[in-house]
């Protein structure tokens, strides 16, 4: 295993210290590193809480700020966060208008931020997320996996809880823009998680998993590597086929990299990706490049679609100020 | 080797393709894909153009737009762009108050940027940069390399350059911001050029290589494996003794990834360097952390430690609005 680590023990607290110091105009640490919360709340504004293993990052603490999220919770790595994570930070970043958690389809993060919703005393609603096509259940997952559309659902709701859209509807929004969303990985290389010391599977020099997890968890099947285009056919016939855009949608093209994959490579399956797109008759008129959420050092991509409207694009565009996310300010 | 592509001989038309796809707000594709310039020139604004060999994305037309360069011209991977390159870009992007060229100090790069500018028939000027404390010689280099310091160049500049100051002004800027910049990196794992197809040098599980080049260049010295702490007190030590900062001086901290390396570990290093320069006296006031200047799919981080003051902090907080770095618009 190379990493640059001290000890696999330290990872999440030096990381995150290392990011609330290089973040601090936006962002605060909370107690124990319990959360990383926005800076500045805007009083009567729901606040907009996710959280979730860490070893994704940017997502979900990259994502706090204005126009996202007000708090993010960061288990240690691909572990859930505790109840007490979320509660404390509903505490701190509820201004009265009450809590919306965003929650990626794991068992764990489900568990954990039902309970926290019963627990916390105040009013919360949920969104839980659910992009993946791959797999209609997984390791650690009963139903889809929330993947990389997450991000899309944070920054929708997030610009929209900004205009002073009440919880119910905002929780509709969230709802709403999942049903629009889906994503499907591959993966080149494995990742290993710093406890573990290993890589957490094995991957032959001309093989690739199709459909992978962000947590590496297996997905459709196990093939030989294959070009760049062959990749984004299967990957977008996949998600096409679950989404089913009528001809002539836009759509906003998210093409995500896993963590060590480089962004001549990422930008290369956009080429791909839009291709087959525009062939459909589907007019990709917002992109997104780059390595958002991220599985550690594993190599390889996710396709994500989400079909706009005015409202929504609208939502995409407005202004966003945080780690990894920035326009319009 | 496990990279998502077609083909190596088509990479960086397909790549540049779907990067002109994804940006096409802000920027355009020259003719042949010869350069990528800004969509909107400032008339009266002196042009600043730069390039270099491809892999070492987002560098540098991840930086065309607004208050940064207006145009890149990128070389097939790892090898310098050819003098019609950048004599098209200056046609296309003078709009009469002259260009700047800057140049990252590799010979080919300085070579060909000064066949350019001879050849333009214009007036240009050239900055180049070698903020790589690393060594003095390298394999493509007469004196330092020119590394990850060299979008601090390419920002401050190029924010002075909205104001409208004029070329000798922008160039003795240029080169002040190159001398009050220094870099140095380590990998630990190589990078594999596609048209070559294996890995470009050797490190056994347990080593790294310390002061390593942007191309997978020898550093100073191949070692074991050491910490994070370990490595960033070696980076900065270097750095420091040669940059020989004042006590109480205020830096902008560049924490790069290589293109492997992930965000978790890249914000540990921000975490472990401000702490060695908050001992050596030396306030971190500005940070960026991510993989900006990049080797492919090297693994590994460089540092970067570049000397602000009043001026040149207001240049790198003004408006800037391109592929990779965006805030204030």
């Amino acid at each position: 295993m190379k990493k640059l680590i001290n000890s696999a023990d330290t990872i999440l607290e030096e990381s995150l210290d290392g990011f609330a110091a290089a973040h601090a105009d936006i962002l605060l640490l909370g107690a124990e590193r319990k959360f990383v919360r926005r800076r500045t709340l805007k009083p009567g504004k729901v606040a907009l809480i996710s959280g979730g293993g860490s070893g994704h990052e940017p997502l979900h603490a990259g994502f706090v700020g204005l126009g996202m999220l007000d708090a993010a919770c960061p288990g240690q790595v691909f572990t859930s966060p505790t109840p007490d994570q979320m509660i404390e930070a509903a505490e701190a970043v509820d201004t009265g208008a009450g809590v919306l958690f965003i929650v990626k389809n794991y068992e764990g993060d489900v568990m954990n931020f039902t309970m926290a919703a019963e627990m916390a005393g105040r009013e919360v609603a949920s969104v839980v997320t659910n992009d993946d096509v791959a797999v209609e259940k997984s390791t650690y997952t009963t139903g889809r996996r929330g993947v990389a559309g997450t991000l899309i659902v944070e920054k929708m709701v997030g610009a929209a809880a900004e205009t002073g859209l009440p919880l119910a509807a905002l929780t509709a929004l969230g709802e709403e823009v999942n049903r629009r969303t889906r994503s499907m990985g591959v993966a080149l290389l494995p990742c290993t998680v710093p406890a573990a010391g290993r890589p957490n599977f094995a991957l032959a020099d001309n093989e690739m998993e199709m459909g992978v997890g962000i947590h590496g968890e297996p997905g459709r099947r196990r093939v030989p590597l294959a070009s760049a285009d062959a990749i984004a056919a299967e990957l977008l016939d996949a998600i096409l086929k679950d989404l089913a855009p009528g001809k002539g949608s836009e759509v906003l093209l998210l093409v995500n990299g896993f963590g060590a994959t480089p962004l001549i490579e990422l930008y290369l399956m956009v080429n791909a990706a839009k291709r087959i797109l525009d062939s459909a008759g589907v007019a990709v008129v917002r992109f997104l490049t780059g390595s958002y959420v991220t599985s550690l050092d594993m190599a390889g991509v996710s396709i994500t679609v989400s079909v706009l409207d005015s409202k929504s694009t609208k939502l995409w565009d407005a202004p966003v100020q945080t780690a990894a996310l920035r326009w319009g300010v």
